[in-house]
């Protein structure tokens, strides 16, 4: 059966999403409006995910849909902004109505965990694409930039990076061993990532800069502190390795998978030492653990140290086009 | 050559487009913070434009980088809202700088034009697919919607609709006759359409209701009537078709594509009968012709009128999905 876009736009996309007072005109005219409060900043951000590219051709269209919107709101969580409103921008090689509603419910669940609205969207027909762009509002000028990480400042990741990139490939098949409870985590950390939204928004005031951890840990911290012209102290051994993570791929393997392994989601960011304690409240009131893996040096580039001897790490982060 | 992902950005996305004061970061962090002033609401719109099917794939880089912001600042325009941001999310299939160069070139000097600034980007390889996300401000409660359309109403458009639909014919060579000055001059409305951000301005607090014309003029009059749950009465006499339209296809086939043709970019909007002087003086300020084409009516659905004959017209517009 095939519908028009207009009536797909309407059905999937009007319908069963967070509803705000702060939306004046939502999907259905040339553009949507919306209230910003005063005394708050507009938060921006947009990520596209192409099938065969940002995720396996077959992955189930509710984590497609997840997915999309998830990789946004971990941008925002790194900016420490509240997440208030997100279009869509669907292209679709034709019109299934079940891929459609699965691919829905995902996006949906997630938009109505953080309490989004979806206020825009366009369906165009093309090869599987998809492009959010997400809009939330910090306290004026209280936005964590990548570029205030300062020498002496301590690093942090939350989570444990590296399971996203093991699940991916027990997903695309490089491990037949499909069944254990490990295998099964590690599969939903690619599959389902949590945006640390409210982790970045108990970082306000405390964190000095903060990233996403999207291309890997090495690559986004090494992306924090270029932007923070300063270098990195990197502590192997404190790494955050999950248990499933060791178990599935044994202790070095883990290790490069947490340092070079993409779509983490996790947060990577810098806290002045005067401010431990304020950082470990932040994090428990959060429910999500944090672990302190390096100290931030006047020096640029990053060094990691295993048990006191200065290593190669060798990856270099995921890079679309990288030759 | 091929360049990184981040440098590619950092390198076309993050020079010489607008600099704004409102702009508190830009490109290169998580995301960008912007501040939106009291009395204005944000308003918001998002396009997708896919190679070969919203353009030709043949299309030069620097028309496609042009398209792909207008076809947004014209959903601004029939918000009466003032483009101020927008992003920018481009899918690549590969790297080509002379292409990026090229395409930048179209993109910025319409966001220049307009005094937009570009606030953030993801570049990703894929096909060729390119969406915009433009944001924009309206003074509170003064956006224009699709909705208040009132039967007595007028019906204007501006412009002259179906030289774009005549100009994409011309470039993919269903007509030979590639030379004429009204060939060059339909060809460019399609290559370069004018959003109508003056005209959407100066008829805040004039228009009852507007739409823009994506999909064509009988379309999009159509939902906007749905939206205002009234009908049209359109007097194809009155149809504004340029001499280079009547000239390259004649009169029943310019008023087909003035009807049915997409692209144009044109406002059609509605406008109480006591406002009529006041639409005038807009239109003239706005050095942007507008044509009254008709007028509202209570009972719903489009009734065209062909020297005071109802008459049928087979068009429906430019729907992606319709079988």
């Amino acid at each position: 059966m095939s519908l028009g876009e207009f009536a797909l736009i309407e059905r999937f996309f009007a319908e069963g999403f967070a509803r705000r007072e702060d939306v004046a005109i939502g999907v259905g005219d040339d553009a949507a409006v919306v209230r910003v409060p005063a005394g708050s900043e507009l938060v921006v951000a947009v990520d596209t995910i192409v099938s065969g590219v940002h995720f396996p051709e077959e992955l189930a269209p509710e984590h497609v849909g997840y997915r999309a919107l998830a990789v946004n709101l971990s941008d925002l969580a790194a900016m420490g902004a509240k997440p208030c409103w997100c279009t869509l921008a669907l292209t679709l090689p034709r019109v299934d109505e079940g891929w459609l509603q699965d691919f829905t419910r995902g996006f949906r669940e997630l938009a109505i965990g953080h309490g989004v609205a979806l206020i825009g969207g366009d369906t165009t027909r093309g090869p599987l694409t998809l492009t959010v762009q997400i809009l939330g509002l910090v306290p004026s000028g209280s936005a964590i930039r990548r570029s205030g990480a300062g020498a002496g400042d301590f690093i942090f990741v939350s989570g444990t990076p590296g399971d996203a990139a093991a699940g991916l490939g027990l997903i695309q098949g490089k491990n037949p061993k499909m069944q254990s409870e490990h295998d099964r985590y590690l599969r939903n950390r690619f599959l389902t990532p949590t945006p640390r939204v409210e982790l970045g928004l108990a970082l306000r005031g405390i964190a000095s800069a903060a990233i996403d951890v999207s291309d890997g840990l090495h690559a986004d911290l090494a992306k924090l502190m270029t932007a923070s012209s300063t270098g990195a102290h990197v502590d192997l051994n404190q790494l955050p390795l999950s248990p499933a993570l060791v178990d599935s791929q044994g202790v070095a393997r883990a290790r490069g998978l947490a340092l070079g392994g993409g779509d983490d989601y996790e947060l990577c960011f810098t806290v002045p030492a005067d401010r431990l304690s304020a950082v470990r409240r932040a994090a428990a009131a959060s429910e999500c653990s944090i672990t302190r893996i390096g100290v931030v040096e006047a020096e640029t580039g990053l060094r990691c140290f295993d048990a006191g001897h200065l290593v190669t790490v060798d990856t270099t982060g995921y890079d679309h086009f990288a030759s």
